[in-house]
């Protein structure tokens, strides 16, 4: 399981808020294995979560609840070696593709430039289906969701310490078209690289986006985190954007972590953001 | 636990649909034991299924999702030997009673002639009370459905190899009136037969079910199954009509099964489906 | 876990209605530890009950139905000795005071005057902080409801043999004021006795509660217990009222117990229960 609350500030939506982010999550999993060696079994996830909205009690749409924790959808699996075929609430290629999003910068704040199907934490999912593949440095992913009838694949490579993948998409719904990443260790820092473009995908054109990550072990347990993005816009009347963020995790022992992080890009928006994960 | 998946073709509805068939359950019981030896306790079941529609996204109410798993309506039972009183979310007594449903055809085709209250796998359910007693040979089931005020029970006796067994319903909302049931095992091949009367009850007069199965072991592992079914009309502009079935199962060990199986009935209905299932 | 069922008997609503009570719970906790010793987590309570209404099928408004189990609002927790801080849907001070309620008269019948926040064993919650304390015979207990902006809080402390709290709460949504409580042993009976107090929060100047309890172990395993309570109102067209109850218990072992009760306040309000319960 994995859990998570703290404070975070936003202004992204043109006013500041400030509110108590809470997730807490529980997997269960269940499995039998056949005589031949395969494993087949199914998982669920409980997930609760903060549900915010305004900053105070007086402000028009003021909540501050915490959401009742629901069963996802369940997704099942078998399983052979570095094969794996998993139906229902799958995992997307693009969206478990290494080295593609910069990661949470901070406590929460998730910064992609996909736009794709993902596995869904709470509630129902579309159905899907999707095959992986690893094998030594090999990974290999196929997904398609049949309710948005999109279908995604990447294939990546470890080679001489770094990761290099590349993926795709084909969909009437989501504007991703294809992808590049990289990754790896230089020294004592982790870095990963990465390119998304919006092609000739669903409303088609929308731009492309660049970011960079690089994480410093700067002494023991601590751990500071830079981030640099880009958003290329293609689209009439939506500004391209740089974005910078920085962020610090010091590691408790255990799983659990103090962290904290800052994000902001140069169309005016930033969120902050300090707290405490944990998985268990 | 349980779970099964696979693809499903179904033209019952009139029109042709195939589509991809889901279900992932979890059972999770807790319970404890009072000094003279009374087992008391409860369980709830987690149930995700796919929410199948139409064929094609282009198709007028498509839909191809799973389900988030609910947390369905807890059954509490206190039990001493071979008799058990439960109350909630219980299991009625003609809905469990051996041999009486052809069980499942394939791989998710399950056909019975039954109408009465039923164990809610998935939400809330009828506020139930059931007794059971299991001795040597005998058992027996009565339940009560305090929403619907329905009433069933039956009586089972292992005798010489089979298993005869009669019950009754008293009810306005169910049609079922009376059934009977046998089934037991001739040289390698197991059978079971059943007639369910719709009677007084509910609406009443709609008809009659026939029903006989049988299973063989035809080689290591395999299993063949044969299914006859015949529902003899009471009602004026409702037919008669006459079902055929056959399945197929192979076991790979450790509870999961390749299965598959087509039932079609003379007033042109068809299903047949092809998956695996498991329980851990 | 817990668990509870039985018959209810209830003319509190003006019309008598009896009805099958249900209760069934069970806890899920994560935890994982820190390598300083903290312990970080988070925990679930998934909780079925009955849906009642009229008392019978031909009734306006009947119903009989088993509520469907919910995952609720999560809580999470950190916690270091005697020091444990809780966010989310937390445990709020006055509702978790000792001896300030009389507790269940029978097997559910709760009877407070307490007016304010508290733990949600179903669906969503309000966002709470919670702060607590416990050192030798010191209990404290600091809480907030950032939706209501409700704060309580409460102190109490054990000295020769009895426990002594006083409580105080500051919101506009809730009318509790302040609380004393005072509870121990003499001889073979347990007490507890306690003051609500309703003064200038809310809506205001409702009344005052006061509240004794007393429980004697008259036999091996069963324990029969008194309770009065009187209803002060502050309010015109309110009246004020005695109540007064009886219960009894019988303890079977591993954590079932036979219980009844019966409760009735001079405004002609009676209520009587008979059941089981158990911890797991």
């Amino acid at each position: 399981g994995f859990g998570r609350f703290g404070v975070v500030y936003d202004d992204a939506a043109g006013t500041d808020i400030t509110y108590l982010e809470q997730r807490f999550q529980l997997d269960v999993v269940g499995t039998t294995e056949t005589d031949n060696g395969l494993t087949v079994g199914g998982r669920y996830r409980l997930r609760s979560e903060e549900d915010k909205a305004g900053n105070d009690a007086g402000a028009p749409g003021y909540v501050r609840q915490t959401k009742a924790g629901t069963v996802n959808a369940a997704q099942m699996f078998i399983q052979s070696g570095g094969l794996e075929l998993s139906v229902g609430n799958v995992q997307y290629a693009l969206d478990s593709m290494a080295n593609l999003a910069v990661g949470n910068i901070g406590l929460q704040n998730f910064t992609s430039f996909l736009d794709g199907p993902g596995y869904a934490s709470r509630g129902a999912s579309p159905t899907g289906l999707a095959l992986t593949y690893a094998m030594g440095g090999l990974n290999a992913h196929l997904s398609y969701d049949t309710e948005a009838q999109a279908t995604d694949a990447y294939v990546s490579y470890d080679f001489a310490g770094y990761t290099f993948g590349v993926g795709g998409q084909d969909s009437d719904a989501y504007t991703t078209d294809w992808v590049v990443a990289v990754g790896g260790t230089v020294g004592t820092a982790t870095f990963n690289a990465s390119y998304v473009n919006d092609g000739t995908n669903g409303t088609g054109g929308v731009g492309g986006g660049y970011a960079v990550a690089a994480h410093f072990d700067v002494a023991s347990g601590l751990t500071v985190g830079g981030y640099l993005t880009y958003f290329d816009s293609d689209t009439a009347g939506v500004d391209s954007a740089t974005g910078l963020g920085v962020d610090a995790s010091y590691a408790l022992g255990g799983g659990v972590n103090l962290v904290g992080g800052i994000y902001g890009t140069d169309d005016d928006k930033t969120e902050a953001d300090f707290g405490i994960n944990f998985r268990f």
